[in-house]
Order: structure tokens, then C-alpha cells, then sequence
């Protein structure tokens, strides 16, 4: 099944972003690339090396096969310091996306609604390619869409947490009124997490922590690829309606009860 | 990766059981069946001509496959019900594994405890292989698995409900406390309900109206398909701790804002 | 409003069941039990002196009371000896109200279906009013209603674990199909539990370690009795129905903006 | 117990708020007023007659009784119109709190981040009292305390629908942070919700459809009293942890049960 989506005109067969930090070392990270399907990966642009990034330790093992990098802004925590980050990326000529990350609160880590409003304001109107990470707020989710943003990151939860999704309702609600693609990003803990998300009808999702930190984060990686794909499918077969009582998966037993008596 | 388990000492390699109720047509359950990878097919008895098996409109269709089959006692009201539906069954010699299913109450279809624990005895005293579906009482679970079930399979809501799982706690009571399979029976509505029941460490589902009522049957299987290899590697790769508060995906800045100012 | 209910005859004003056990002093304890405004206390046989109960430290704090013990056959892991345990504090006078709870397991302390089931036939057939404490198996608690019980206590969740209530759906069927009293107990762990409960429509609801070791235990119980109130009321006063999308406290403004402009 | 609260050095001694739309007549709303135990109203401003408010239907009703009067702004869908209809109030001489609420979306009625907090930051230099609806967004919350408002509103689900509080977690970091009241808003359904909101450590709560259209609005206005209570003394009275294992209410039977054999 073709089932592929685009971002601003680019074509995704991978619904999966992979973040690349946290991971024991990048022999594991790679292989948990590999075994993910991931096609997109983000990272914080400090843990690239900007002026040489063919010397990087993340991007060289990467070499010989096609990503579409998403750098982050994550460390910004307003929106001067977000479209400085997007400026010195481009610069280098790694990419025009960029993931507009800001947070004000370190125990939390939530994004600041005002000033990713604002960063994704300029930064559109500088040609990036702007997906916006951003709490679960349905109006400000369609409002960075009015902005310009290629796509819509909420948070399921805190980054890095594992709550999954806190709230499946505003999210629903975030996916029905949107006209460009959702990505369900950050707290996603498990692969469980991940097929309600895509069952929710997402367009993809992004993990970082929930791979890099599990026990066999290669295995994790297999598992969420797994879980994307059962969700999609879920979503596009079109599940049972829920209801209160039983039926029976068939019908009751007639002639053969009383063959027994 | 080799991942089977066994029931009575048969290896199986799939860890979805299918329901033959409720489908459209034999066409759309053979394709819903061929495309969930089941190997183990459960029906209820009246279902079958179970003098003549081989002209069968189920069976008959499934010609050239080696299924295992488990025919379920559902209509039977109480423990001889039961008893004499498994009896007549293996008189057959279709099989000698039974899902003992045994509800009193016509509007939730929920199992009799005591009735499916006197019935389990007994078969199991006849020779029997036995899978008793019963409730998430995790006592009552061990209480059969004491009995000498092969395999005990509690419900995760009522019966074709798709209200999914009511009650993971339980679930994950039971399945620590089990020396055999744990098969997670009626209730799952979606793909990720089969995720999170695998996740709990459920050794396998059984799935009927959430595939056979789902707007594309096909469709749905092969997402079931999927949920239970995400789930179940999910599982094994063991996945990050919740916490209440975040962790940053990457460390703070450091250099590089500096060099921003 | 007089709101009372009958349990075997007896008119009780106060739905909530009150435990006597695990709080830090008698003093405390005959706080709580004032603030809780319980009419039936219950307790383990083994914390009263069966001999002389005149003399047990508990009974003696609460004279010039009137309550209605319910005493508990806690400590029994079988039928033979819950019923022992019955005979025993009937022939004291102490009461002919007995709570059966019998656990096999002690990690989980959930109650054990059979044996409940099989002490309750027996002592109903003794003359003992009897109340099991139970799983939420809703065919379970049908059929120790059939047997006799003059109430019946399904648990939200195990005992002292202050989990709350597991599945409200299971406790709402046992509501509906039920004709005896439904008491919840073990597992609530705060007011919002109890408030839940009620809001289900259980008759009432029994407490022990949630008052007896909150940090203070006397507010605690004040928070309790407000709490049985609370849900108590909500239930009769007929809750709006849930729906997706929002309606609007007021009509749009009309001429007001209009006015504006 | 004094359990009384400040808003902009206002003492409030109920921590109930109740909107005055939606009933079906000034009678039952004036009972379900005096029922609740409210101080503080709130309304939308169209409802009320500006030029003459002694004439009001709701406000002549009421006469006779101190209430503290939070008109609300419901209707404008930005910034510049809820802040028209605030000063318009306040030349009434009826009031100069105000709660901000501004929906840009009819069918969710989700009040808009970005003109909230900008008709906040405007109200509060202008010298009123801001009480601003806004989403369970964590900084958006401190966005608008640190923009001066005097309590914070932060909605549970949106108006009218009974949803109850969708994300617990993210109300409890709102409340976490806070250095001004946090009063929950919209989406309460039942005395339990509000029993879950007090524990919570909310400073209070606003109700209007789950009164008015309950089935009897003033037993639920009674209920919810008492659900307000309980939900804060439980809170005060700190509730026992959640365990994953049960702990008996009392000791194991020791020699009580050897004296059975």
C-alpha cells in the first residue's frame, strides 16, 4: 500500500521522526535508524558541527544513505534566540526545515505558545520550512498553521516522560480542524503510545527518548515501526464503534442446544 | 527473530487467534484471515456441520492451510452445556482443544465464574486441552490455571464491545502470576488496544468482531497483524520509565548560545 | 433529605462503612469515626477480645454509640475458615452481621470467588446476615446476591493500595443488575474515589486505610462524609450527558457586538 | 474550619463560582444560587442591562444578598472586542473584575491564547481585576499571571460538555506554578469532577451548565457544595500513596487462626 504524505511538497513514506539524542553511542543510534524506517531526523543544532558537518559524529555515519534533517532550536528559549539558531543552520546549508522548539521552563520543558507563535511568524516569512513543537492547544495549533508552519508538532506529553498521550481529546480535535499534517511529538513512551496516536489519525509522530533510552533501543525502534503502521492501518480500516453491551460474535445456538438435551 | 511460545506443547508462531463469527462473507473472513497471520481459528460450535466437517463453509475454504482449530462453547449456559458441546466436538475428531465459554447473562455476555471453573476441571480430567475465557479476576485465573487450563483467557471488556481494555491493571496482575499462556479475549476494539495488551506481556489476543465489523476487515487484520508485533517487541525491549517531570533530549546549549550573543 | 437505605431491615442514614483498623491510636481513630459520621463499623475478629469485648480497647472507646458492627473475617484464605470465624463472633453477640473476606493471595489480598460464594450459601443458611466482600465480577456479584447476601462489596481495587476505582463500567453493570445493596470497597484512596463511586450509584461505600493513614486522618474522614454527600446528590440530581463539542453557557451576542462597532 | 481564599485581596470564603445561563428560569437559578453556597457570579454581559441594571432580570432577583460580580466577555472573538465590552461594564459602576474569554472557534468554543493574554495585559494596566479562560496550557498560565491577572482560569474541557478535567496532570503543574489562584473553568460535568479538581489543589472552581442543566439544577447545586469540600479537605488532609500492592487493613491472624484448628 502507497500511503505516503507530503511536507511542504516533499514526499514522507516513513511517518516516524527520529530524534537523535540520548542514544548510548552512535553504533546504537544508527542501528536504531536503520531498524526505525525513519526518513526524517532532527537534532539540536549544538550537537552538530556546524562549520564542518561532514565531520560530525552524528551525520557521518550516516553517510550513503538519503535523510531529510529536521535541526531543532531546542536551548532557545524565546523566539530571537529560535530564528537566530534557523539562520546559522541554513547558513551552513544543512537545511531549510527547522523544528521551532522554545522553552522557558526547564522542569517542564512545554513550549512558550507566544513566542513559537512569533518565531514561526518570521521564520515563514524567510522561506524555512517551519514545524513548530507546541503544547496540545487546538486554537493555537490552528493559529501556527494560519502562520505559515508546514506542519503541527503537539506534545503528547512532557519531553521526555513517557506519559504518552494525556490528552487523546484535544488532539482528535487539533487533527480534525488542521489542513496541514499533524506530528505527535514528545512523551510518546511506548508503542502503544504510538498506535493510539496514528489511530487518532495523525500524520506521523516523533520520538527521541522513548527509543534511545529503552533497554534494546533497536528492538524499540523495530517495535515503533511496527506501531505506526498497525495505527495507520487501524485508522484507515475503520474501527467498531464502541457500545456499552455485549453481542455475541454469533448468533445463539438454536437447533444444536437442543440436539444435547 | 524467533518468537513462538506453546500451548500444550504446540508451537505457535503467531500470537493471534481469530474469531470466524460475524463477517460479511466467507471471501472478505479467508482474506481477513489469510491477512492477520493467525494460526489458531476459533468458532463456535453450531457454526460447524460437524458431521460432515469437510463440506463445512468455514473449513472448507481454509483447504490447503493448517489451521489449529478451537471451537468455543458460546451458548452454552452453564458447565454441562459446556461439557457436552466439548465432548461432541472431539467425537468429531476436529479437535480436542476447547475454549470453554460459558455466560448466563444475555446482555453482557460476561463469563460465568464458577460454572467455567467446574467446567475446566472436568475436561481437563477428559483430556481435554482447555482455554478457559473468563473475567479479569486474577484469583479466578489462577484458580484455573490450577485446574489444569492450557491457557486462560480473560476478557478485556465485554464481549464485541471495543471498549478495549477496562482494567490493564488487572491484566498485568494476572499475567505476572501465571504459569501458563495468558490470552487476552473480548473486548479489543482497535489496534492499539491489541498494542497495549502485548505490552502488559500478554503471550497472545483473540480478535473477532473488532475485524470482522471493522468498515474493511482486510484492512483491520493487517493492522493487527502489525499491533501485535509492536506491542510484543515493545515488550521485550523494555521501555523508558514514566516521569513526572522532563528530560531534555539533549544537555542545555552551553557554547553555542554564547557565541549567539 | 431523608435518604437512608436498608440493609436486612435495618435502616442505615450514613452510607459510609467505616474499618477500625491501621489508624495510629484510638484517640485518633474515635476522631475519625465522629467526623466520618459512620453508623457501621467494621474490624478484623482477631483485633477484638471475642471474651470479654466489654474490655477491647476499640469497643470500649465507643460506648454510649450506638453502631452496628460488621465484623470481618479478614485472615481466613478459605471457606471452612471464614465460617469458623463467623460462628465464633455470633456466639460472642457481638453481632450475626458478618463481612466474608477471604484471600488466598497476600500480595494482592483480592478476594477468592469460590470460597466467597461457598461461605456466603453456608452462612446464610446459619441465619447470618452476610456481606461479601468481592472482585468486580459482575456475574460473580449476581450470584452471591443469588446466594443470599444481604449486600454485596465488590473492590475498586486491592486493599490499602489506594488505586482508586479500576473499571467504573464493571461497577456500573453490577449497579444495574444488582437488587441488594452495592457497598464498594477497598482501594479508594481520596475523596474524589468515593465521590466517583456514588456517582456510579453505588448504596455506599467502605474506608479503612485511606482515613486511617492519611496524613490526617480526622480531616480526612470529615472530607469523606462530604464526599458521600457530594456523589450521593449528583447521582440523584441526574448529571448533564457528555458530548464532544461545546455548547455555549449563552447564545452568541447579537446586538451587543453590533452595538460595538 | 476558615478556609477562605483572596483574589485581588478580596476574601472569598466559597470557592464556587456560578454562571447565571442557561437555567430554565430566574427561579430555579436563584435556588440552585442559594443552594451552592456561591459568592461570586459570573455572566455574559449581553444578558444583563447595562443602562439599567437594577431592572435585570437576574440581577433584581438577587437583591438583598452580597454577591461579588465576575462579568464575563464571552462573545468576542479577539482581543479588541473583549476589551470594548470590559470598559463598557466597568462605566456601569457594576463591576470592575472581569474574566476575560475570547473563543474564535464556535464549534469548540476554545478560548484563543494570543488574545487573551494580549486583552489581559491591556485590562490589567487599565486597572481592572482580570480573571482570563484560558486552555490547561502550563506557560500560557504563568504567561497571563506574570501579564497581572489575579487569578488564572485554566478550562478542564470545553464549555458545556461535560467532559470533566481531560488532562489532570497538566492542571497540576498549572497549580504547581501559580502564585496567584487557580480557579478551574468549563468542561465540570458532575460532583465528582469537582471533587477531582479540589484535590487537585485548585483554588476553586466555575460552574454553569452542569447546574443549570442538570436534571434538578439545585440538588446538583447542593451536590456540588459538598463536592467542593470534600475535594479540599481531602487535599489539606493529604491522601495516602498510590501502591501497586495491597497492605492488609490489619496484621495477619497469627494465633487467632491456630486456635481454629
Amino acid at each position: 500500500m502507497n500511503d505516503s504524505f507530503k511536507i511542504a511538497g516533499e514526499e514522507l513514506s516513513s511517518r516516524l521522526f527520529l530524534g537523535t539524542g540520548r542514544f548510548a553511542n552512535p553504533y546504537i543510534q544508527n542501528e536504531a535508524i536503520a531498524a526505525s524506517g525513519t526518513e526524517v531526523l532532527t537534532f539540536a543544532i549544538r550537537r552538530v558541527n556546524l562549520e564542518h558537518p561532514e565531520e560530525d559524529a552524528i551525520l557521518q555515519h550516516l553517510e550513503g544513505k538519503t535523510f531529510r534533517y529536521l535541526p531543532n532550536t531546542s536551548g532557545a528559549s524565546n523566539a530571537e534566540e529560535a530564528i537566530r539558531i534557523a539562520r546559522l543552520v541554513r547558513a551552513t546549508g544543512l537545511s531549510n526545515w527547522i523544528k521551532v522548539e522554545i522553552c522557558a521552563n526547564e522542569r517542564t520543558l512545554l513550549p512558550d505558545p507566544v513566542e513559537t507563535l512569533k518565531a514561526t511568524e518570521q521564520l515563514v516569512k524567510e522561506g524555512f520550512v517551519v514545524l513548530p513543537y507546541t503544547s496540545d492547544d487546538p486554537i493555537l495549533c490552528k493559529r501556527l498553521e494560519e502562520a505559515g508552519a508546514a506542519a503541527v508538532m503537539p506534545g503528547a506529553s512532557p519531553i521526555g516522560t513517557g506519559l504518552g498521550i494525556l490528552n487523546p481529546y484535544n488532539l482528535s480535535i487539533i487533527i480534525e480542524e488542521a489542513s496541514v499534517p499533524i506530528i505527535i511529538d514528545a512523551g510518546l513512551g511506548s508503542a502503544k503510545d504510538v498506535t493510539e496516536a496514528m489511530e487518532l489519525g495523525a500524520d506521523g509522530i516523533l520520538l527521541n527518548t522513548a527509543v534511545a533510552r529503552a533497554k534494546d533501543p533497536v528492538k524499540m525502534a523495530a517495535a515503533m515501526k511496527f506501531a505506526i503502521e498497525a495505527g495507520r492501518l487501524s485508522y484507515l480500516a475503520g474501527r467498531i464503534e464502541k457500545k456499552r453491551y455485549a453481542t455475541a460474535s454469533s448468533t445463539t445456538m438454536g437447533y444444536f442446544t437442543s440436539s444435547f438435551q
